[in-house]
């Protein structure tokens, strides 16, 4: 009359692998794991698929640590960009939100995170050393630094400014048109190339 | 700039087999790759393992139609359990939940969906033709219909009860202590055990 009796081993496994992913409550991994029991193989195969070729075939850019396939990235690799223009972003999603508006022709650096004590993340558990060595080399004549509107957000561009201050770069901060608090992958195209344009000195 | 050229392949592959996902939309699927890119690998791969093993290790039991490792499945297999009893549910997620309950010793019957002619769902859709030809064997005394408390649940057990009148068996409901409009897994254990208890006879 257990629990376990009723639920085969696979169908348990699959249940605590989607209980592992942000936002997937016990209740929603049972759910998805149904679902997935009566869809078509083809539907958790290329799941199955899709996970390990994530793992496999992409690795980090060289250059600016976005997500690629090629090393370089094909933003880093483009000739037409401006190579003199580089945004600084915490996560690869803000790229892609950046890219949406279709309003910025440079290149980006992701950190991948923001300085937070509270979750224990320093300087040194971000890319910020690989940025710092990335200016040294030359090519970058402006920084737009594009962190997240809000507490570590304003206390990872506090952190850059500082370390690049005799770089010889100009700084600058997206334009407070974002809501504090937010979270720059929300925000709608047309307010998020606003705050590209008005963009102001660190 | 297109957006395309921001995200590489493998990225966009795991983000539209997520999306396949029900209750699954085009933002959480980012945000599940992305969580995924970052988390360690054993994360992606459990989860691919987990997805390959539940089609490949598991099946329908072919007596109660219940997913199982084994057939026929331990509920049917188990001598301790009341063979003249058997609960027919619409999904192996409602096995379970009348199992928590703790309160129930028979088998069950899961027909794998209920008769729903705006989904195209008919009666042969569903598993019903097995239980037809399960209860001409003869085991089962009585049969309660734990279908879901709502049109699509009514009409399969209006259906089911015409199927099985001339059978010698006894067919009950489950009590309607269930909220109508309902669904079976989300009920609690003390609602659904008193629902068990007060079933009455089609």
């Amino acid at each position: 009359m257990s629990k376990a009796r009723a639920v085969p081993e696979p169908v348990t496994k699959l249940v605590e692998a989607f209980s592992r992913l942000p936002g997937v409550g016990p209740k929603s991994a049972s759910r998805l794991t149904y679902f997935l029991l009566r869809a078509p193989d083809e539907v958790s195969l290329k799941l199955a698929d899709a996970l390990r070729d994530l793992k496999t075939q992409t690795r980090y850019c060289s250059s600016c640590y976005n997500i690629t396939v090629e090393d370089p990235c094909p933003i880093c690799a483009d000739p037409r960009r401006d190579h003199h223009l580089i945004a600084v972003v915490e996560e690869p999603l803000d790229v892609l939100a950046i890219e949406r508006t279709g309003s910025y022709e440079g290149l980006y650096h992701v950190l991948h995170g923001a300085i937070s004590p509270v979750n224990g993340i320093g300087p040194d558990d971000l890319r910020i050393r690989e940025l710092v060595r990335r200016i040294e080399k030359g090519e970058a004549l402006e920084i737009i630094v594009a962190t997240n509107p809000g507490l570590e957000g304003d206390a990872t561009a506090m952190y850059i400014q500082r370390e690049l201050n005799n770089k010889g770069v100009k700084i600058t901060r997206l334009a407070r048109g974002l809501p504090v608090g937010g979270d720059i992958e929300y925000v709608d195209a047309v307010t998020l190339s606003r705050a590209l344009q008005g963009r102001s000195e660190l």
